[in-house]
């Protein structure tokens, strides 16, 4: 042991944080408003609720205010899995022989798995509140509709679940855990819905994609009475609310005075990546201090380093607003030998806008260095990760292998934002030989691209 | 929230306890000792080193030393995942309506999914010291091989797991996480061993049963220079490991000046109850404090309730040293509709003679019925529960109506020893309404007992 911090950095009950923390309130550029996708107009608030809840809606469309109250309910759920420990990788370090500090905050300590559960309770909450009957939503790797089955459980709402139709085949028990808590699951795209029809026609044989299964969710949910969508990442309100990552993290740093230096993130749609950063990029905007920030993203599906900075729709089916963002076309599809998350084709629009302003780094790197990132965390930090987590993992270790070479004693955060029991048939196919890399052609990116409205 | 107590007390790392206490130590009727098999003599602690570790054998052996030093190594290792939460269950408390305070020390937050752990990395450690290259077993489950696949990757152990035959079947992706931390695994009964082969032969279609498994693991430890044999529950050595969860519970409600009425842990071998109940049952047996305790089984394999208390063997092929316990004979072999663990036709010799001299309870609880408790205890408490943990929730809720009736606040504390991740296919079964559940009949009793050795 290096010096008197402990392995593990649990916060007091009484120490979790009372509100979020609203990012955009410090951006002097802020994100752009989503547009209608008919007039290509700012959306207005009467448009957006008729998709989503109504206190959600001000969240989503406030840029100003920089703390929203949690409420006590809220605060109640997240005394369940939460103060989330920060852990100091102690073995990891050793294993390395680095000079580097590393920490982590592992978000995978609730039946979720992951730190979507987050979100997940405060969107029910606001559902509640409104007096719905219930939520429809979109899961890739099924930690978002898990995270939702629980918390529509816990306030008594009825929950759809459209799945990506390639997660629901690798990960049949996650249903079981969605139908633990009373959730319907339906694989995506379906013939549930106009849009899966459309989809499964000019599509055939599509192993689905987030974008896919948003447009089925949604269009359930405007045309059921009671009904409205809630997503898992991406929106404003998401991050706003997964801040409780990086608050939590900041408080349990503090206490013993410890700076990272650099501050690696998973980026699928940008929820966790968003909330771990939150209060420190809040301070690197107000100039109080600064950090390296990376986002590190799958090679095969790579938004920010490949993708174009554009107004682009959310979903497949372009019923949703559209949201300027690091986009590789709602059409693209990541190539099916992609494991588990981070799927997406679009970013959230607070971080394309801090990337786009050169504030944050992005990296993307290749799932079977991932895989292996992975197990040799597993094997020495004891915690199995997931995929999408892994990926910060894999850069960490890269950043820390730097500090190696240099001799710098840097620290290094990472967010580790769930456990990797639901994607062993993943971890099978590392552990066979039989995983494999893919890398989107620039023919297949400008396919991608070809779909991108011109506004 | 009904007073101060917080949701979740976390002991601070260096809370965590620095010695296991050695139940034995305090009871005035010592354990009968392990018979050699051939001459029927108590085991020498030279016979057993053929199969064990040495300084395992010592711990074995020892029933007057009231304390064992933790080894610094396995302390560190111990702060990887503990100190594990003691959490009042207020919502479930709520949930019923009842005036009981409810706790339950949750053992699953780390990757093995289970308190298997506890133990697993002493018994490496102590192999490691020895020297030795590796070490083999049975499991269940699969929590236990899952835990000493861990404990051996931290060692650099080589880790041959036998795994029974069901469990294999039920659940593949437990396969995936012991190959993730290294270890081999075979189905058992297998055609790798002489036992095996016998088995197979006498019972073709067998789904197998820890007794079987165990008998395949000691087989090849003992004719494979370097390698010896460990076991995750029932032995005297792995009920000190585990009163490291009695212990730590202990200190947590003295904080609070909490003292339990009544004390319940599920019970398989009775490596968790007896490690749960440690530090409590001590204190009973020194007439210090009294403790209603319950040890809870299922009906299917109902040891304690229906079995004999009598010297049989520990295992199927007839090749262990001779225990006495609560028995159903060695070749009982549960019905295959039962879900998951606590499948063992045997029960802790600790336990056993506790049981015997009236100092605990026990009940057989029918596997529907802990389903239903698992499913209710998963949707307020958040934590998706291992069906064996549930056979204690079963009873806790059932404690905690009848404090309802009378109206007493009486004071619960059960042992939630895992997660359930890997047992999604039972919960299917739950949901779909295919679980069925069945009682052994005297006659089927009969035929167990008829192999139990005349001693």
């Amino acid at each position: 042991m290096k010096n008197p911090i402990p392995y593990k950095i649990y916060l007091r009950e009484d120490e979790i944080p009372k509100a979020w923390y609203n990012l955009r309130a410090d951006m002097k550029n802020k994100p752009a408003p989503l547009l209608n996708p008919g007039t290509k107009e700012p959306m207005r608030a009467e448009e957006l609720e008729a998709v989503f809840c109504k206190e959600l809606v001000r969240q989503e469309l406030d840029d100003n205010t920089a703390y929203f109250e949690i409420p006590p309910d809220i605060q109640n759920f997240y005394t369940m899995y939460r103060p989330a420990p920060l852990v100091r990788a102690y073995y990891l370090e050793e294993k390395l022989q680095t000079p580097a500090n590393i920490y982590y905050k592992f978000e995978g300590n609730n039946t979720s798995g992951s730190h979507k559960l987050n979100t997940a309770i405060a969107q029910a909450y606001y559902a509640n509140q409104q007096g719905l009957k219930g939520l429809t939503t979109e899961t890739g790797a099924g930690q978002w509709g898990t995270a939702l089955s629980m918390a529509c459980s816990y306030f008594g709402l009825d929950c759809k679940v459209f799945m990506v139709k390639v997660s629901y085949e690798q990960k049949p028990f996650r249903r079981e855990v969605m139908r633990t808590y009373g959730a319907s699951v339906t694989p995506s795209p379906s013939m549930e819905t106009a849009v899966g029809r459309k989809i499964l026609a000019d599509h055939p044989g599509t192993t689905g994609s987030l974008g896919c299964a948003i447009s089925e969710a949604v269009e359930v949910a405007v045309t059921s009475e009671g009904y409205r969508y809630v997503l898992g990442s991406v929106l404003n309100q998401v991050l706003l609310h997964q801040s409780i990552i990086g608050l939590e993290s900041k408080i349990a740093l503090d206490k013993y005075g410890v700076k990272p230096d650099i501050i690696i993130g998973c980026a699928g749609g940008g929820s966790n990546l968003g909330g771990l950063i939150a209060p420190f990029m809040g301070e690197k905007l107000r100039g109080e201090a600064d950090y390296r920030i990376i986002a590190v993203e799958p090679a095969s599906c790579p938004s920010f380093t490949r993708g174009v900075f554009a107004y682009d729709f959310c979903d497949t089916g372009m019923v949703c607003p559209l949201s300027k963002m690091y986009t590789l076309g709602s059409g693209f599809i990541p190539a099916p030998n992609h494991a588990g998350g981070l799927r997406y084709h679009g970013m959230s629009s607070i971080l394309s806008q801090l990337y786009h302003d050169g504030l944050m780094e992005a990296i993307a790197v290749e799932q079977t260095s991932v895989f292996q990132a992975a197990e040799t965390f597993a094997r020495v930090e004891g915690i199995l990760p997931a995929p999408e987590s892994s990926h910060a993992i894999k850069a960490a270790i890269d950043e820390a292998l730097k500090c190696k070479e240099t001799g710098e004693e840097k620290t290094i955060l990472f967010g580790l934002t769930g456990t990797g029991y639901f994607d062993m048939m993943a971890y099978e196919k590392f552990h066979d030989g039989t995983m494999s890399d893919y890398i989107p052609t620039d023919e297949e990116l400008a396919a991608g691209f070809a779909g991108i409205p011109k506004i």
